[in-house]
């Protein structure tokens, strides 16, 4: 690819910079740290910046009814299928430059890319810029995604303080759905986005082909004991809640460690009631986020926590509630794209490695639309939701390569 | 003693349900639970109620310049030195009700009932009930009983709010150290409070005598490992400082489990950064309060949880700081007047059982001005700090029988 395109070694660097641009200044509603939550003011500057870079790409632009920005480059035939490129815009607080953008910008790159080759294809490019991926700003998530993919409705909508910020960007609650997409407009979804996570730096590989976007399964265990003065209640008569807690969270690691290579089980967030020091504490609460590629494997070890946790509460005389919060199937990608995706990144020269996403993204709620791809990009130590995220512009360049093999690739099959 | 006081029988009853009348209404600052802080209305409203108490008791009473209640009940000798009976008003959030004011009812009826006999003493008694036992309010504690020991300087009282607060009830934080008394004014000081504990409960025993009130460590833990996404991070390339946390929580439950009887260690609070349930906490902070009855003890069991603590985290490649908050020396009771509290409480036909005070108690500061010893009633459950605390009228009526035995051995010890 890098032959026909002699600019194409700048542009790579390129998208990795605009994410930069983006990490600060009017583009973060914090000045101490990048915080752009779905539809604030952050938010609507970056989609701003973002439609004129599109239109620089050679691409039309809109807003969609759910804040979702979406660029368009047509093919040999106005108004044929798209291929859709895409990730989010909004972030967490505190975030990294990268999660979500850098994906949005390499799709940009990639018209960029075609518009200067002067290249025609038998199908249009979509970039989407989705909002509200993180749930960071309403208790909900991907409600954009979702909403181009037909998977909500309106009592998913009915979340406080949604209609006035839709207003605030002169959008109507009432439209929202309209945000949907037919199956009919696509030929497919191809998501690019930093790992997450330190498998592939780990491995000294740039690139990484998602086979599935992981079965989540999330509980929260409350643990009563009876809180006592932490000098007058002596070891063998206590009901501490927050020893019971610790003993279980060791097991679940332990569960987690002794299992297969894609499941992982955290503990992310834990209180002690009354959370003094000179107190045993008398309740104890956590959260269990437990992942796997397969609901199989994911829930033979959910299960075997579950009654873990509970026998550990039980042998303590402890009172164990487990509720399970959500249970999220896997989303295998699609078989085709996938291998598009294996033959483009081995056209590039780069080995070939299948990871599961342990995190989830906008193509999980995608691939209901269309079929789904996604490319992993190494990030540094693995950090993410994090402000030291860190991305190689040599990786972007490599990402970017491998999405313009696959449209090569796609175009062959689609007029084979 | 019964057969002198046809009426003492009933005094307990009363000691009992004066704290009872004082556990809600105007001698809380909450509605829905008891909290009375130091100088609050609250307090200043139970200081009044107790003040005329001790004057239908027969006592006269001033607040001294810290804001502690002190009644006075003459002896023969009218400026005779005194034995001071006291605990506290003051309480935490979400109180019990027992906890300090029994101490300072049942010195009340002690003095009521010498006045229905008709005994006058060669020493006075006086009846303290301090405020800021509980450290409730301020960053500070046991700042009256501290200021009557004459163990605070000028610099004790520069906290903010503290000026303010004192002149709500009149008072000028410039006399504050006024409340100093001479070691000459007493003949030693006994304390009576809840053990706050289920020993004396799981031993079927109404009371306890105090050997000592134990010796403090506290500590804080950091753990740092790194954040991550709790889908990516596999589990053999984390740094999870929560899962550190565990082992580290659970290691000290068992060096405190393997140790003396009288060795406790708590973890009472923990926090997860940042605390959501999908990333791996990067940072965990706990606290470890550590007592024992003796130094020896203590410090042995301290030393071994900070290194093993350290080493858990090395192990795991997390970075560990472990900042000692206090460290207090225990305070052992006065053995002359533990000798006579013995013989009290062998007087009232109860059998003898030494205990260590985990807890700390204002006895601690009293300790520095005149000899102390400290009674421990029986309360359900071992349950204290809460609004379960409870104590049996009967348990109080052989606490206040044990007090005024004591006042008669004294004062043929004095005769002697």
């Amino acid at each position: 690819m890098h032959a026909n395109s002699p600019m194409l070694g700048m542009s790579g660097a390129r998208a990795v910079d605009r994410c930069d641009q983006l990490g600060g200044g009017r583009f973060s509603e914090s000045a101490e740290h990048l915080f752009r939550p779905y539809l604030s003011r952050a938010h609507r500057a970056a989609v701003d910046q973002v439609a004129d870079w599109m239109k620089d790409a050679g691409m039309t632009s809109r807003i969609d009814p759910s804040g979702s920005l979406i660029g368009r480059f047509e093919g040999s035939v106005a108004g044929a299928p798209a291929l859709l490129i895409g990730s989010h815009l909004d972030s967490v607080r505190d975030a990294g430059r990268y999660d979500g953008p850098l994906g949005v910008m390499l799709g940009i790159e990639c018209v960029d890319a075609l518009r200067r080759q002067s290249r025609t294809l038998p199908f249009a490019i979509e970039v989407a810029a989705f909002g509200d991926e993180e749930g960071s700003r309403f208790p909900s998530a991907m409600l954009c995604s979702r909403a181009m993919a037909g998977l909500i409705d309106e009592s998913s909508l009915e979340i406080d303080g949604l209609a006035d910020a839709l207003a605030e960007w002169r959008l109507d609650r009432r439209d929202f759905l309209a945000a949907r997409r037919d199956p009919t407009e696509f030929v497919g979804y191809l998501e690019a986005h930093i790992e997450q996570g330190p498998v592939l730096e780990s491995e000294n590989l740039a690139l990484g082909i998602v086979t599935a976007i992981a079965a989540q399964r999330r509980y929260e265990v409350t643990l009563r004991g009876i809180a006592g003065h932490a000098g007058t209640n002596s070891m063998g008569l206590r009901k501490d809640a927050l020893t019971a807690a610790a003993e279980a969270i060791l097991t679940i690691e332990n569960i987690a460690r002794a299992g297969a290579a894609d499941l992982v089980a955290t503990v992310g967030k834990i209180e002690a009631l009354p959370g003094v020091a000179n107190v045993v504490p008398g309740e104890a609460r956590f959260s269990i986020d437990v992942r796997a590629g397969t609901v199989l494997v994911r829930d033979h070890a959910a299960d075997e926590i579950v009654g873990r946790v509970s026998a550990i509460a039980a042998e303590r005389g402890i009172a164990c509630t487990i509720t399970c919060l959500h249970d999220l199937a896997p989303s295998p990608c699609a078989a085709p794209m996938m291998r598009r995706l294996e033959q483009a990144v081995t056209a590039i020269g780069q080995p070939v490695r299948k990871l599961v996403s342990g995190a989830g993204h906008d193509a999980m709620a995608l691939a209901a639309l269309t079929p789904m791809a996604m490319l992993f990009l190494r990030c540094k130590d693995g950090i993410s939701h994090n402000p030291a995220e860190s991305v190689l512009a040599g990786d972007a360049e490599l990402a970017l390569s491998a999405l313009l093999a696959f449209v090569e690739i796609l175009t062959e099959d689609l007029h084979a």
